[in-house]
Formats: C-alpha cells, structure tokens, sequence
C-alpha cells in the first residue's frame, strides 16, 4: 500500500498491455429503451415503436447505440473503482443491438488493456462488445487515469 | 432532388468543411440524472447524493459523462436527419457538470464540421460543449454516414 492507496481504487503500477479487465453481460429490453429514450431526451421513435423501425428500414426496435457505449463503459468504470477516472472515450458504431417486443437481449462486454502510459498514468482498455457473436461497437477504447 | 432523397435527410452534396451545423442547449436537473442513473445502470452515488459527491472529492453532485456525451450527439443527428447515421463517436472529458440540488444547469452545444470524405460519404462534427464558459468536452467528434 502507498500513500496514494484508496480501497476500491486500482492501482496503476503493475498493470500490462494484454491484462483481460473482465467481462459482463448487458441485458436489454423495451422497458429499458423508453427508460433510456425518456431519461436521455433522445425520443425517436425506431427505439420504442415497431413501424417506425420497420420504417426507417430495421428489421425491429433497436437500442440506443449511446445506451450500448455507456453500458458497457461500465466495466471499465467498475474495474478503475473510480466514476470519475474515465479521461477520453470513443467507438465505432458497426451493428445495432435488436430488441424485439418482447424478451430480453444479451449484449457481451470484455475488456482487454491495450496501452499503459507511465507519463500521464493511463490505461487504455478496448472493449470487445458483441450481441449473437456479432460486432456491435468497433474500436471501443476508453482511456482511465489511474492515481 | 435525387432518388437517392429521403424528406429529413441531410444531403451529402454541398457539405463543406468550416460548415456551423447548429447549436443547442442542454438542460440538466437532479431528476434527470436519477432518470439517467435507473436507465443506463449506472447507480453511482455521485450522480444523485450530496454525501458521495464530496467524499470523492467533487465540489457538488455532478452529471454522467455519457449523459452529456450523449445528449450534445443530438445536434449531430437533428442535423443529419437519420438516428442512423452515426457511424463513429468520441471524447475527452476535461471537466464535469455539476449539478446542485436544486434548479438547473445549462450546457451549451455547438457543432462544426471538420472533415468531408467523398469516398465513404461520412462527414466528421465536432462538437463544442461548455458549461459556464469552460469546455466540458474536448475533441468530441462524430463521424456521420450520409446516403
């Protein structure tokens, strides 16, 4: 323990490139799409109405691609021990997570250090977030700095 | 009009770099972010409780990243005119928003476009966000695929 300690907190020294941080599983249904439309102030429709997906030319309703980003950035967050760790965060946007009407989806979330940086005591963590064995976000890197 | 035309839609052709996209306010509450909290999981007490705030050491309770990351992305799509067409998302986070118990806060967002690729049809937007003045996010760019 050094003076820099806090409990819950990871500690930057002796973390390497290739450290797995963990893994989780997401779950969405429509309740939490409307939950997400109406708390993030994003109400369009392909996220809760069936015609208006079929519409715009999904196959159903899809999640939030932000609701996908922001869920699985939680593994990091959780790992860090710290909600205000994350410096910088980024994806692409590959394949939207379908969410029939009823039921509920399993998005998959696993992460794996990418790049340490003594300098300015980050960690760089790309997540692998996939739904069926399928890509849903690309080059996820989310960017922690460690005390 | 081309065929390729949907009503809505922003046209690719005539897109130039330097290009203001707009500008928006976001508002943000202590509801909103209890909201945000039960919606996207994350139940961090430094979104909703004084106490955990400022043993973390924050001046106040202060807004999820992603809630800002997220609702400033919306002036990207109002523009594009398809939730459909974000392709690419990303940010550094260089201060928080806090949010005090009572009233609101404001967020300024303003978009320009920085970058037109003829060859994947995508134009990159980036975002400024600041909230009484300072800059909130930081090299925020969205990346959008235009049909």
């Amino acid at each position: 323990m050094t003076e820099n300690t806090v409990p819950g907190r990871r500690v930057f020294e002796g973390i390497g490139v290739g450290e797995q941080i963990g893994a989780t599983t997401l779950v969405f249904d429509r309740a939490r799409l409307v939950a997400y439309a109406a708390a993030s102030g994003d109400r369009n429709p392909i996220h809760w109405s069936d015609p208006a997906a079929r519409a715009a030319g999904l196959p159903d309703v899809i999640a939030h691609g932000m609701l996908t980003m922001g869920a699985a950035l939680d593994l990091v967050v959780g790992w860090a021990g710290d909600p205000s760790a994350v410096r910088e965060y980024g994806t692409k946007f590959v394949a939207p997570v379908v969410v029939p009407a009823t039921g509920q989806v399993e998005v998959e979330v696993a992460g794996v250090v990418r790049k340490v940086d003594e300098a300015s005591r980050t960690v760089t963590v790309e997540l692998a977030v996939t739904h069926d064995g399928a890509k849903v976000l690309s080059r996820a890197l989310a960017t922690v700095e460690l005390r």
